[in-house]
């Protein structure tokens, strides 16, 4: 296995069929590890793991802190809420701050696309895109490939579904670049006005979410953002659960062994049927939690192989 | 001695004299641990503990994040007012990603009655209830029993008068449990729109403060939510001080040598003189504190014993 | 060498300069370390560390617990917003709350003069200060002194110009006690209304910005709090960056190998012109942020050595 030749982890986009494999590879034995008792490995000692979060979002961080801890490195959270930048320090400032604190990796959310890319500029430490605008959010479409590999076996050839705002969302950005690479047959599912202006070669958009999800293997929905929803149907004074709320019944026009998929958090009720959503025969979702845990310790681990000396 | 058969600490409701004893009884090693100078045993080591507080008690979170990183466990502080609870995620939603994360321990703290069995019910891992609502708080009554018996040398005949607004107080719900198990004799006292509708047997209530604390060896204050005072005394025009603050003068009822305690953070010169609160010969308000870490440790080490594989 | 005799670091006040000097002789060994890759060392495992911060300084606060962790301190931050502080609890109770849980070292930010020795007055601990009010803050006019230590070789007889707002700057404060101790030669720069009323000795004080800094090896610029510098402005209509902010042509009267510093955050284009705080030639911007780090871990070691039985 050739050591991992990225220095950052910003999107999806420049990453090889074989960069994800590696990735998914390497998580598998966190899987194990994290449900072990005593997890705790060393690996990262002594180095130094800084989350900046200029966006709530407990979750992505909470599993970011515990992936790094569990990994033996220094933890340190950087909330932005409390910080300088507030008092108008600009976000290259406050990566030149964190920069010359000496980490020796960085996990980045922030509101503004290429905002990871930007910081990543000026670090002289691996940076990890926890979600950039409505740009990229990397580990989020791993462990959703991982969550797809493990459940099925494989991922190539797997029939996807993604349905909800695929135009703001990325997690939607980062997995309708990491699927297709991965062999998936990707479709896009959701109002007109939320649909990207162009789909990547290869990928099907469908306003119907019946003809959307016809004969997916997995249908993954998106978390609705309440106030884009609102205005997405105001002409056709719709309800969005009517419209494209998943059911256990409307389930049955995707293949019938087919998974449901969420990022969290999820609106009950809105894009998705609580009872659905919490069935673990039909539902995945309990899992990518889980699993985002296991593949941020690999992207954690390989990204830092290179200062640690680590060339396999 | 055997092995603590407890999955959780939700209350004190349902443990018997003997399981209290037996916290107390290990409680005691840690206040010795805590009082040298390398604090640091390693037996939580690899294990995860999440604290979660949807209340903001930095106080009681400070104590169990400190009462972790001394056993040695990865502590990990899930801050509400940062999370997707903002983003309206229900509470049972939140414990399913939170158990997904594969926690040792979970602590958690929340304004809603019943919020930590609710959580328990849904974690793989022994929860903690660090304060849920007008109900529990079993941590500090436990450490307002170590308190009394190290320095009374007993619980058994204890004559404790628990004063303010005894109905909304968890520390009170707690304490009313735990103190008549352990043989203490237990008073309430209080404006009576403000003392429970229902005592448990053998505790007396009484609106009249001077009575009511009348040759008691303990008088454990309340904190006052003023704006409950206010409403409470609003018919009488009275000043909450003058008829239920606690001053040096008024102590003289009790026990000479009474000791006073109050679970913090206090309100100088409305439940209590400010002045007798700091007498260490009449308080045990900082060492209640200081005690409290102690306890903390204790349960930590107790719920986390089967799946570390300790049995005695 | 003699073992360091202080208790707590509350400020300049009181120093000699070799107590200061043998925190910059201690930093040295912690800057080479922060550059290596494996940031740990084990002297203070087992001693908890407090980052009690009333104010929000998430720079400050970051560098001190890196520092902390780096040492191998459990580091525990106390937030304040989510703090009974918000229930109206004094300073000296919460001090009073946190001693007794027993830390070895804690280190405070609070707006208000005197409060870190307030807070010192209660621990058992010993006591940084991070910044109180408008007084002290003297780790960074140590982190200050390393800086020009480092890049001209000594400080005695060095020039320094500090510009902005003396009167309520608590960076300035230090800094003027400081290195005049260590044989600098200093002056301010600032609007007459920011000027304290009484300088120390030696220190001269320019209302003339070009005239202040004539001549100078180090150009110190403070930052703007545009409230205070709109009213010290009001009378004159003038705009604080031209009368005021330091820019490349303007660095031409002070010592052609004059070095430029701040404390952060700054307003680029206000106080300072942004290319020219960027440039690696003319500022020690960044590397203040980095000695920062070494020098609290200097201060965290050198104040726990008493308690850790180490005596030289």
């Amino acid at each position: 296995m050739p050591a991992y030749r990225h220095r950052h982890l910003l999107g999806i986009e420049g990453l090889s069929a074989a960069d994800l494999t590696l990735i998914l590879d390497e998580a598998e034995q966190w899987v194990s590890f994290n449900r072990g008792l005593r997890k705790q490995d060393d690996r990262l000692a002594g180095l130094t793991q800084i989350n900046a979060f200029f966006e709530n979002s407990t979750r992505t961080l909470f599993s970011f802190e515990i992936a790094g801890k569990r990994l033996g490195a220094q933890v340190a959270n950087f909330h932005v809420a409390a910080s300088s930048v507030k008092k108008g320090e600009s976000l290259a400032d406050t990566a030149l701050t964190l920069n010359a604190m000496r980490p020796d990796v960085m996990v980045i959310r922030h509101e503004a696309n290429g905002a990871a890319a930007d910081v990543a500029a000026v670090m002289d430490c691996p940076v990890i895109n926890a979600g950039d605008g409505t740009g990229e959010h990397p580990t989020q479409a791993l462990l959703d490939a991982l969550a797809i590999r493990r459940r099925l076996g494989k991922i190539e050839g797997v029939k996807v579904a993604i349905c909800g705002d695929i135009r703001h969302s990325r997690v939607a950005g980062s997995n309708l670049k990491s699927l297709p690479l991965l062999g998936a047959e990707v479709r896009v599912v959701g109002p007109p006005s939320l649909l990207p202006d162009r789909l990547p070669e290869g990928v099907e958009g469908f306003t119907d979410f019946d003809q959307g999800i016809a004969g997916a293997d997995i249908v993954m929905m998106l978390r609705v953002q309440r106030e884009r929803m609102a205005a997405a149907l105001s002409d056709s004074l719709g309800d969005y659960h009517a419209l494209y709320g998943l059911t256990r019944e409307r389930l049955e026009a995707a293949n019938p062994s087919a998974m449901v998929m969420h990022p969290g958090p999820m609106n009950r009720g809105v894009e998705i049927d609580g009872a659905l959503a919490d069935d673990p025969q039909k539902s995945l979702i309990v899992e990518q939690v889980e699993l985002g845990v296991a593949v941020r310790m690999a992207c954690l681990d390989l990204l830092t192989r290179e200062r640690r000396g680590v060339t396999a």
